[in-house]
């Protein structure tokens, strides 16, 4: 009897911890934050910088440093091929890599609605480590507030990083040159089309998985391969065309693609030929677009080739001088026609990432 | 009658624009967070860090990097004193104050509900920028997503930043020491009072101001005046009394204060009284709380007292050794006796900061 009523109790604790919730007293400062702080955050994230429990994090850098930041408001927060903790992560891990440097501290802001499960920030919390042990980053600072129910939707994460550009590198959104090869790391649109797949009730056969993970150890590669890579971007929110539109503006150059060099999984495809959608503005979370000097093109394209994350890269077009003052992008279709490759104006789908 | 029709057109387009809103394609990364990003972000911000629109901003570090990060969530957003623009500046600008860091560089994460009025954000940016001229750094990156009615409270911005510690400077949470002077530097518990007079229809008849403001400047001048800073913290959310407890448990000792000590504006007072609230426990967002070495304190002081942010400085406690393995904070009453002013437990007031 005694032992049967034993189990009950135990039964009964451990279901009370998976009901758990964020409170809006996880958020006030005091005790309740700090045993959040302590269980989630301490726990996944320990390392000398933020067990100090400290205002900020004291770090020893020298040189050029880049420092960059991104909210993120991805809804479903949790996603085939990762959850709002590994994309948030990965997110600014890739801007920092996409100025040639690598990436090294992350500091990361979350603001939850009261009511969340405990278990899902638990989820969140690992998986940003998980992607900062893949990234070789750690993360050093954080915070955290609660709002009230109906005051924000789940969890958003700001992440912001810096990471030590190595001397003489010189990667800008401006460096893309005349005669430069674009090469695109990978398939495109993975990531839009699988939180697309899971949004509104779709039912897709196939199960389409983000692209999201951490890329600084591809640029590195790319980096030791040659000392002409010019520019680097992670096409995300308003996929490739943003990007090229994004850099030929910056460069003040004309980017001419081939429709049929882009490489896209045909699942993907599938999608956006049933949803009416170009794949070439879904937004993508583990790929980059890189403007590189065509003669080291083959030498680059061969040391990406090499990575696991660069193992579908392909040259997919070539910049050219500016026609007009506006610089332009063109996509060269299947039967030999140019069509201008427009920046996206309105919302494809919102809270991409 | 053309001249009339002229102005009536005139007309409706100027209220157009004062009815201008955020939409959900201002974060959708194509033409119209371009068209944000430069209208509002880029005129505020102007330097050339964020000119060069890159993924990350490209400094030039050297030493010892403080970085930090605070996500913002204030409600209201607008406050006697202040907004969320002025409130997450100066936040985070004195994270790194806080570690006698030389505050350089910040980097802020907007996340809007779509509908937020035009004007707001800008009224809201342009506080930001005023604050940052003010605190002496410059916002070199942000990032803006947009989510629909709803999923979000008007706005959220979480800003990171670095700064520089220079050489010999050894600050920390960690660091006080028995026999330390505690000093703080003003009146107590004004932001916390000046978000309460705006919440729930109250009506006083005083104007309660929040004492938002970036500390840099202070810290340097008490840095200057003395080696012998050795723990500094802003106390925030959980007010002075989650500051104490925190410096208390994270330096190993005790820590001792007079309540008739404390520096409180005669309106926070009357208002906590009136509400049954502690001053000690409510948030403050421009001032600090300083544990110096017995004999330098009155030359700290006198530092503190000659600059504006540190006018209303005084001494109100002593660091002693602990008396037993749980470090304590004890509050002295008017009447002699010791009362134990614990961590807040629960939470007094969301939304805070």
């Amino acid at each position: 009897m005694f032992l049967f009523l034993r189990l009950e109790i135990t039964f009964m604790v451990s279901n009370s911890n998976n009901d758990r919730r964020i409170l809006l007293a996880h958020g006030s400062g005091g005790r309740m934050t700090q045993e959040l702080i302590e269980e989630v955050f301490g726990t996944a994230f320990a390392n000398p910088f933020l067990d100090r429990m400290d205002d900020a994090a004291s770090l020893d850098l020298t040189g050029r440093i880049a420092f960059t930041i991104d909210s993120h408001v991805v809804s479903p927060i949790f996603f085939p091929g990762g959850d709002i903790g590994r994309l948030s992560l990965t997110g600014t891990v890739n801007d920092l890599a996409m100025m040639g440097a690598r990436p090294l501290y992350i500091s990361a802001g979350f603001i939850i609605e009261e009511g969340l499960p405990f278990q899902d920030l638990q989820t969140i919390v690992s998986s940003m480590q998980q992607a900062a042990a893949e990234a070789d980053v750690e993360v050093v600072a954080g915070d955290t507030k609660v709002v009230e129910r109906g005051a924000a939707d789940g969890i958003f994460i700001t992440t912001s990083g810096v990471g030590s550009i190595p001397a003489g590198i010189q990667i800008s959104a401006s460096g893309a040159r005349p005669g430069d090869a674009v090469i695109v790391s990978g398939t495109i649109g993975d990531h839009g089309a699988a939180i697309i797949s899971r949004r509104g009730g779709m039912d897709f056969n196939v199960e389409l998985t983000s692209d999201c993970a951490p890329l600084g150890g591809l640029v590195a590669d790319m980096l030791a391969a040659s000392s002409e890579i010019h520019a680097l971007r992670d096409p995300t929110r308003g996929g490739v065309a943003a990007t090229l539109n994004e850099i030929a503006a910056a460069s003040g150059v004309d980017i001419e693609i081939g429709e049929d060099l882009i490489p896209f999984q045909g699942e993907v495809r599938a999608a956006c030929e049933l949803l009416g959608l170009d794949p070439l503005f879904l937004a993508n979370e583990g790929k980059l677009v890189a403007f590189v000097a065509q003669a080291d093109a083959a030498r680059v394209l061969d040391a990406m080739r090499r990575h696991p994350l660069g193992a579908d890269a392909c040259i997919v077009g070539s910049v050219a001088a500016a026609e007009r003052d506006h610089c332009r992008v063109f996509a060269r279709t299947v039967l030999g026609s140019r069509r201008i490759l427009s920046m996206p104006s309105g919302e494809q789908l919102p809270r991409i990432c």
